[in-house]
């Protein structure tokens, strides 16, 4: 026996998202399910971040043990690939230590988030990004993304049934516009709290209509009150794109 | 009352085609659902092509009655959007004369084939490309095009179930490839047979990958046996794009 990382993208729209719950479809649940029938046993999967329901992931990461030790690392994948339904892929298979815990080891994981800010909606990206027909002020918006890095207390951006530690490291947020139509905000971080992307891209929303001042942001996180954060940005723009460990 | 066009868009991967069945889900379906809603009458529409479970459209257009005089051109559009579902969405209402039927009055109708040739899937593309992971030579499908075009007898590219006249006009197809991962080919013909331009995708993917030499497709199209035909191209990666009149 050896233990193994998948690194696993997945379309979250069906999906009741990445943890699993019993009675509904969730990523970990299709996963586990196809492992038994692979190994014809109950295997325990540890994922590295919980997306929600409707997060979509291109990088999200994944240990489990792997009982039959003539299957290669590619056999594995080819296994997995071919029992796993379409909106899972599993895109690559690496050994790691055995019990390794992606959740714990994890040093750096990196989110991305897609506006689309076309007058006209695009049915083709109505579960893959946030349709926001305005045009974003992205100076401002880039402005405001710096309260943001460096360590600080989330609590005005987590939701209530967080009761982590709220002391959270963002490294680094970029905003890149990557053509006339599609923003994408991509966020670096240790960890993250529940909502405290899609809340921290609510804001820099907010920047980018000018409704709010850039000094808002600095404002409402040095005052740690969850209802002063404006509405969570939708799921469906969010992509877990990678972690480092 | 004045009758209107509208150019519709769609994702076909939920509907079983655009032409109305009863007990089945189809964008005239959908649209006639919500015609009736606006107008508190049942409405006839009549489209330009009726696309196959799966084919997605960008241009469709779709005519029918007005019967509120009291509603703009941007009313009824909005009306529409409003309660049309999320994967059809009404791009465009222009006036035209009574009784305008586009499937008759179509001089020219634009389709567009996405082929992604990436080693690995895409699962956010799985219902919008054809994924055929090979390095396609687009020289040679270009020379394998040439012989589609101008008017010929489509008899080896159609199904058996059409039994129009079987002579059709193509004007042009054209090989593009948007980038290292994506060919579109791109084919105007005045009108076609069904399942022809899935055809001569399928037969042309067969010359892309080497199986076949361009010639044979002059070969098999005079033939006229569809015997001849090579499998049809998936019908995810077919989008109408638009028609003139």
């Amino acid at each position: 026996m050896r233990w193994v990382a998948a690194t696993i993208a997945y379309d979250g729209t069906n999906f009741f998202g990445y943890q699993s719950q019993s009675g509904y479809r969730t990523v970990q649940g299709e996963l586990e399910k196809t492992l038994e029938i692979i190994f014809k046993e109950k295997i325990t999967t540890y994922g590295c971040g919980r997306t929600d329901t409707g997060v979509h992931a291109l990088g999200q990461v994944v240990s489990f043990p792997v009982l039959n030790d003539n299957m290669t690392d590619k056999n594995v994948k080819d296994a997995l690939n071919a029992i796993l339904p379409e909106d899972i892929y599993v895109r690559e298979i690496k050994q790691v230590r055995d019990n390794f815990n992606p959740r714990a080891e994890a040093t750096k994981r990196i989110y991305f988030y897609l506006i689309y800010t076309n007058k006209e909606p695009d049915i083709f990206l109505r579960n893959r990004v946030w349709w926001m027909p305005f045009d974003l002020d992205i100076a401002k918006m880039r402005h405001a993304a710096r309260y943001f890095e460096g360590e600080h207390d989330f609590t005005t951006f987590k939701t209530g049934n967080d009761e982590r530690n709220p002391i959270r490291m963002i490294y680094r947020i970029r905003i890149i516009n990557y053509n006339k139509n599609i923003i994408c905000i991509r966020i670096e971080g240790k960890s993250f709290l529940r909502r405290m992307i899609r809340n921290i891209v609510g804001a820099l929303v907010k920047v980018g209509t000018d409704a709010w001042e850039p000094e808002r942001i600095k404002i409402i996180l040095e005052a740690k009150q969850r209802s002063l954060a404006p509405a969570s940005a939708p799921a469906q723009g969010l992509y877990f794109y990678s972690a480092l460990f």
